[in-house]
């Protein structure tokens, strides 16, 4: 059985570093890049591309609202669903080229953030990224938590799809990430977080905090790269997976 | 014969408009259209391919330093060329996929601005610029002012060439813009300036304010679109142009 | 009887030009000044201080959510009173140093767009501008709506105030700005709009869409400057509250 | 025999961390805090401020060109005197009006990056530099490099002045600091830079990569706070200062 390990990454700006992308880049399996609205820039890109090329992993856009001060974790209201389209448009255009002058072509987007936040609850809004995703490139993947607008809006539009959990994030009964605010939202122990992947792989379905089973494909298993200790939750849940006889593959190869 | 008139366009940005887009579509042939590092945005870039579709002009990118404030027209130093190759990529991308949203692919790329003067000079920009068109797309056209660095870089780099005269501006005896520091650099009159334009066409070279006659194909004549009278400077040269049995065409057509 | 007519201002920025600032300068004698954040850029703010200056019109700060390409228009969620409250001191001294570099003291401070909406409606965001204003020069004005939390808010810090109604906008019952996308919300006749505004200053309440009547003190007439025909709705208004016997005058005066 | 130590802080930006602030403040005597134009921003400028209070650090403005994602290293050519004067007003404003808030007055003004550097050598600039910090705050000081235009800037002004060498740069014949291209540009032993310097501070002279002294006045010493092994330099430096019974303190008093 073919599982992804998915990352942000390239969400270094100028003199600015962040995250441990080299070595995340051994561990996980496809990046999302940041596309210069809320974080990396052409030569960031560029390089995020080559790296991620580099090491087989599949690269994808991860387009934000241009909120390059806050990281785009800020909600922005008042665009129109065409307006935040076309800006998903722009920031997939922009990295697909940087990616067509490397020869190594985009395999899936995931949005970042507010906008995907956004996105999964707002049906509008998630056709508008749907839309701008098809628009661009039909054979691009789209990335989505199971049960959201998100999966809806990608079935519709007829994208190839990716369904993803979250390594390290507890889920409330409807299948929605437990607010950080509230205890035991954020699972910080390495063991513990796979302990509980591969559980939720095991029944193909998401374990709530409750312990109720939502039946759900799961396809990619995100992992996050900025906080501390994160390089060594993902490599401890690399391990646990091809132990228990799963091959880590880039999303593309999972869902063919 | 045919000839082509480019303008630059969708140079507003955000709440803030320039030009008059509107007015110029139904007089020009190619539309270079800016790409959000010197103005423009993506609802400005989108609305702006559509208008150029819907009047059949040729839909090209034009991109610049990354300078919203200075409107790309100060020199940046202190990049490689590698750095702004990639800008050059990222800015084509961004448009050819918000072109490709709406089924119109681009015609040209022609830088802006410092960018623009900066590459006629240096043979290592120019080579940045031609190398970051043929990675996107090698059928892009570049265009070109006659014996400038461009003009060799666009030959090495086997891409398709347009190369231009400028409707207002006086040249030099080496075939360069006059500065507009000096008197007679810019023509204000339009009844002369297509004159000269004509005389350029017919002996195809270009005409310095000493009246040489430096020998050039031309394939295309810029006019302004953001001056006092811009509009109707371009609809009189359309004129004379045409009454002089020319034929106006997007560049695309006049180099096939 | 002195009344204030204030605007906004220097919402020009780089290269492109917005409003009639020079003929609103001979009208209006309180203007509000963009601070860079949603537009303005240093140049703008000093030339527009000049003029303000030239011309006897008070000047104040105009502070924005950080948002160039929204102009300010746009709600942005998730940052801290704490937050704003500094994006706020920043902008009031910035403007603040280049008013000191021309030795004409800012008379007040005014928000903008969404963050003027949404401060008027939170209390923690009101004091949080309040706040702002405060630490920067006690002495600044702040303009508030009557009966909104931002007139509480300066109430409790201690600020003098400036009460403004608007002279083209319909109130609801509770006296509330009724909604631009509601038939009757603008008033486009200068003529009508200026007799409400009579009426307004001679009952000194806000007279809503029913008619009803809500008691306040009436410091300031906020007016237009980017709409077509504001310069002549805001002529129209002077003239008529001249030849009503009132005095126009800077808002510090006003309140003095 | 009083010194001051300064370096560069606050130049982190929203989500991305740059520099051992923490650190760096329990050693110098002097921060050049960052603006927002190149680095900073609000939240920073302020916890930056408060910071150096807490330690008895004199707080500066390090105003620089606009050019976040160059980190202001970039020259930016086309920009008059006038128009830069104005943007080192609204930064030294901007970080004033915070400063203001938790009631720490600035103390001096530092020019950042490549607009340092044009300063230097640029007469024209120098006086637009020396005139913003002269039109805040006349009582402000200018840090300068000894014998360049920045210096007869700040005297030509009546501004108050710091002279400042670099711990770790190697100086040329004529007193400016020897290209990072060259070999021997960039001291990286803590030692020998400490050793170096407290030659410098006993001949009270610039001692050239060539041995020669260029006799100067010496009132505070740059140390870098981004660098690896930054704070362990500084900190070795400041107590070889210590230990030959030199007492470290802000800059004011230094020339008080």
């Amino acid at each position: 059985m073919l599982i992804d390990l998915n990352s942000d990454m390239g969400e270094s700006f100028g003199a600015w570093k962040m995250g441990e992308d080299q070595e995340m880049l051994t561990i996980v399996t496809s990046a999302n890049i940041a596309c210069g609205f809320h974080a990396g820039d052409p030569d960031v890109m560029f390089n995020t591309l080559s790296a991620a090329r580099a090491n087989g992993v599949g690269a994808g856009a991860h387009p934000s609202f241009l909120d390059i001060q806050g990281f785009g974790r800020r909600q922005i209201l008042g665009e129109t669903p065409a307006q935040i389209e076309r800006q998903v448009i722009y920031q997939i255009g922009a990295l697909q080229a940087l990616a067509a002058s490397q020869g190594y072509p985009l395999q899936h987007v995931k949005t970042h953030g507010a906008m995907g936040n956004m996105a999964a609850e707002d049906p509008l809004l998630a056709m508008a990224v749907a839309r701008a995703i098809h628009s661009v490139d039909p054979q691009l993947i789209m990335v989505v938590m199971p049960g959201m607008e998100t999966e809806k809006a990608a079935e519709k539009m007829g994208l190839r799809m990716v369904r993803e959990i979250y390594a390290d994030r507890a889920y409330t009964e409807s299948g929605t990430l437990v607010s950080r605010k509230l205890p035991g939202a954020v699972i910080h122990d390495a063991q513990q977080a796979a302990a509980r992947v591969m559980q939720m792989l095991e029944s193909q379905a998401i374990i709530t905090l409750d312990g109720k089973k939502l039946p759900t494909r799961i396809d990619s298993i995100c992992v996050h790269g900025d906080t501390p200790g994160a390089v060594e939750m993902a490599r401890q849940l690399r391990t646990l997976l091809e132990s228990n006889g799963l091959t880590l593959a880039p999303m593309a190869k999972v869902i063919a």
